[in-house]
């Protein structure tokens, strides 16, 4: 039996915001059109699956009725941490519907899955499986803050989330700007949005003056908005973000 | 005067390969409008942005014919290395029609401007002079290629070309992989496709037989491949790249 194949299937940027991007604005028409005909999906949760491919279907409809869609989420160890973090899992029996020779998705809450997302897991299992991987194309927080930042896009880096305790975050913050200005390589981090103004002010202590400091907040929607000053531009400001809506940030020089 | 906006307009990942997606396949049709509807770019080359918007005007009709729009070059001093490398260059000249009340384009050849690409001098400078800056969703073959590779999408880095001298490359690649196996951060990057092969036998040859090597290749197009084992199991297997199609190559554990 030919397996089916894995589609890595990105959603919009939206989630858990008060407004919604048209899913038009955010994803080509191919990537909506294979989200309407998959009847098996791997999921980080359930429910904003359903909400996403209820979107979906106003663009296109689904094949079956969402009620009649296979949702299978990922076990919830590994979903703030990450995969590797939590030491992986054994994903073969979620892709069961794929080695049964049915094309299945993977979809996360927000953006690509398996980036700043869970799903590493389930894309090595199917590598292993012999199920074909196909990634479809979607927004992605981190590498549109990272262009909007005129920071080095030549290399750079992810590192997930800064230690919430006030001391390990100021000594990360130390780690992340000296690497940064060592190397030229941009850090980027991500914060869970209630703890955006901490750390927006932790920044703004801890790093040098002539440090650049970028952030994307809200992408892709209507209020969205790209800032990036070097920290002495940036003292006398207001913070550029509030306490609910996703942001990413961005160090170097 | 109210300044236009910099749109960072993505292109598709077909350039200079055989075959081409369709545009709907890789682009959200707000990306494809706005970029139909822009007058005034900043290119890497002005030449594959001429054909890249003629294939836009397929979808939807260019605001002015090709001939009329305003298509400035970034130096080519920025073209490889990129921006930072090259120390940065003063953009605000190119910035112009923004400051003159236009909206204007930043684009590269291929993928997201200012990400493996020159043009973060340009952003730099819309940031410094007051332009807000609106980066649009497109395919990024780093993202596509990292998340099909299941490895570590929570801690990543691009570190963008190797050397070309053996010696240093091997070099290099122990050094890469060093720090991918002691942090867990997963290490990305790219190479010119002739020497594609060149790279992939150092990989070989230099890593150790349990880390991880992935690659993506010919990503968003039809003969499109991903793919992702570790060093003792690709060994017996042929190649998996050619010296043609570009390519994205991932290290970790």
């Amino acid at each position: 039996m030919t397996p089916g194949t894995l589609f890595l299937v990105p959603a919009p940027l939206d989630f858990g915001c008060d407004t919604q991007a048209p899913l038009s604005d955010v994803l080509p028409d191919h990537t909506l059109r294979t989200a309407a005909r998959l009847t098996d999906w791997i999921c980080e949760n359930a429910k904003s699956t359903r909400a996403y491919l209820k979107r979906v279907d106003a663009v296109h409809a689904l094949a079956r009725p969402l009620q009649e869609l296979s949702l299978a989420e990922l076990p919830h160890g590994v979903h703030k941490k990450g995969d590797h973090a939590a030491g992986g899992f054994d994903a073969s029996p979620l892709l069961a519907p794929a080695l049964a020779g049915r094309d299945i998705g993977l979809v996360s809450e927000a953006g690509m899955p398996a980036i700043a997302d869970p799903g590493s897991s389930v894309v090595r299992a199917a590598h292993e499986l012999g199920v074909p991987v196909v990634p479809l194309v979607g927004p992605v927080s981190l590498l549109l803050a990272l262009a909007a930042s005129g920071l080095n896009g030549q290399n750079f880096a992810f590192v997930g989330y800064l230690p919430v305790d006030g001391v390990a975050r100021a000594q990360r913050i130390r780690e992340l700007e000296a690497l940064a200005l060592r190397t030229g390589q941009t850090q980027l981090f991500i914060e869970t949005p209630y703890r955006n103004l901490a750390l927006w002010e932790a920044l703004m202590k801890t790093l040098q003056h002539n440090t650049r400091v970028a952030t994307g907040t809200g992408l892709t929607l209507a209020g969205g908005r790209c800032a990036s000053r070097d920290v002495k531009a940036w003292k006398p400001l207001p913070c550029p973000l509030d306490n609910s809506t996703p942001a990413v940030f961005a160090l170097g020089r």
